[in-house]
């Protein structure tokens, strides 16, 4: 029987002048050479964990439900911290035990497991890229049916970074922005379903520090060119804009700028 | 029986650095998971229809006959400009309606449909992010085997940008520079078909804005290095370069630079 | 039978703003459509043919043993230099013969053919993008079957780089930075296996340009955050990093800084 073949995506920081992320494919074609790899990005800064943490969570739903992702943006790489690999209805996450997987481990719908079994990696493995020697393995077998369970010993706490939340008041919410974009587009922590008025263009403000952006919008161009906007963004949080142009040069906007949501009475 | 995959190429702006062009993908993946996915660039200047347009044109013959171009640099994302698939041959191009497909539909042998269907689109679908939930979808199914025909109403006039022509005189051809690749080459709108003289290299003069180049060249090599060049280009048009270096930051080089050839009489 | 396709890794010095890129793979994927395409990096530097040899060295071994390599780092596009194909037990390279296969072709165990039959490329030919109309082509055909010996007549001595090689003496070895990678860690030419020491930490010191950045180490994290540290990087040459820092920014190192290891007596 041919069975299609499942997909590994991968997310890093190592950039695409180096070979390494090549390294780590050609590692995994050897091992499963019918796997279809797609890159998620590499260019996360390098070793901003908080941010590989965003791109896998925004991401990670438009692939197919049983998608691999080898997430390698690993700081402390060489060190005591685990290698995992986290299960998660039929996704599978293979990487460092350094938060990456905050926002995937957020339910109690997982299962986590140290990647330690030797059988399952190159020997001797790299201290110093083990996203080639270690994960890039255990994705491989992982996309063979290998189950999780047979890489090692079962992690029951994972580390989880403390992401900052937006206190959503009854009148208000206070939030921030976490990501900006190729566009100078700025992507807040307070989620669409936090403001499902009737009419958000008529009964919201929002608020770009103490600066009065206006209602949350559908889309940019109701408003006008150069001008900034509020919308609910693609991956479901509350976003800025400038209309074609670039919010985060214009307005100096970065993560951590301070965003608020006024909601009017009737 | 089994039938090879159709090829998805897809071109953007979206850069590598955001997952959008990865949710792209997933969301094509999850449709036909044994779809075969070609990069052509995500790097176009954000909103430059105009370089998507180009690029499209020089590279999209290059790909088998029956490819699936899914080309979003739709700076007009949630406004009334349509969303549409263009079919010229076994090639289908699916896109917004603002230009980016002016060389494909540039003769009599397309047809065009608006994208309106809302079984062949993700629903809800974001006002800000269509090239995931419309334009990525449209793609997948069409490489299922849907007929563009089925996804909406025929559109008899698809946009068309006013793209700059060479002049072509009896004694000289005045065009421009319409395009600066990573080596700082400048390609020119003055084709091939226009110089087809029996000895190029004798009977040419190239003029850069005021500069006299020298007669047309077969390739870089044969001036001295750090010299300008010009030469018939790999996609048919007439171009400048500097050997072994870069002619747009040495001679300040830019789209929309004057280029002239001078023919001379026997 | 079904058999799983060839893979062709490519690397070039295209970068991915531009198509060249693409339109080689589309070019191969008119020839095979069912051909496996990964990409090594596209930014080495133009023309920068011994950065090409070393990221090629450094991640060939890593793919599957009968990859076909696509290699077009090509100043010299267009002049009398050969177009080759190396092989290499069923490993293949394609590209010019201008130095980049020189640490493949650095045993007796290859073979070396120019390609000149004008049936296994686009006629007529780009005299400035053989890497699509020549080169691609060639390995399309290759990962169809096609023997290295159909394409064109034996090349014996294949170009080489002078490559600088460290000095090994008794006591020390004196070698040089040969890349930079995006952390800015320093990779040498200094091969792991002439330090084969029982206990590299306790007996050697390694000193870039005059300055002691101590032992050996295992991984970045043996040195406080912000210090140098040296220790045998992932394709097993001594390298030099700055731990969560950057190396080559921090200390001003590039290609061609002096490193010297120094050992112990006992």
């Amino acid at each position: 029987m041919i069975r299609r073949q499942r997909i590994v995506a991968i997310l890093s920081d190592f950039g695409t002048a180096d070979s390494y992320v090549a390294e780590m494919k050609g590692v995994m074609l050897c091992i499963n050479p019918l796997l279809s790899i797609v890159d998620l990005t590499h260019e996360v800064h390098p070793g901003d964990i908080r941010q590989a943490a965003f791109v896998l969570w925004r991401s990670y739903r438009c692939f197919p439900s049983d998608t691999v992702f080898l997430c390698v943006v690993d700081p402390g790489v060489g060190t005591a911290r685990r290698v995992v690999a986290v299960s998660r209805g039929d996704r599978l996450f293979v990487g460092p035990d350094n938060g990456i997987f905050t926002m995937i481990v957020d339910s109690d719908d997982f299962r986590c497991h140290e990647i330690t079994r030797p059988d399952f990696r190159i020997e001797p493995s790299s201290r110093t890229f083990q996203g080639r020697d270690i994960m890039a393995p255990a994705c491989a077998y992982l996309s063979l049916g290998v189950a999780p369970t047979e890489l090692g010993p079962e992690v029951v706490k994972p580390v989880r970074l403390k992401l900052s939340a937006p206190k959503i008041g009854a009148r208000q919410i206070a939030g921030e922005v976490i990501s900006i974009d190729r566009f100078g587009n700025a992507i807040t922590n307070i989620p669409a379903q936090n403001m499902q008025a009737d009419n958000l263009t008529s009964s919201t403000t929002v608020y770009l520090r103490q600066r009065k952006v206006g209602p949350i919008m559908s889309t940019y161009s109701q408003v006008g060119r150069g001008k900034p906007v509020a919308y609910v963004g693609s991956c479901g949080l509350l976003e800025l804009a400038i209309n074609q142009g670039s919010l985060s040069r214009t307005l100096r906007v970065a993560r951590g700028t301070k965003v608020k949501v006024e909601f009017h009475g009737d």
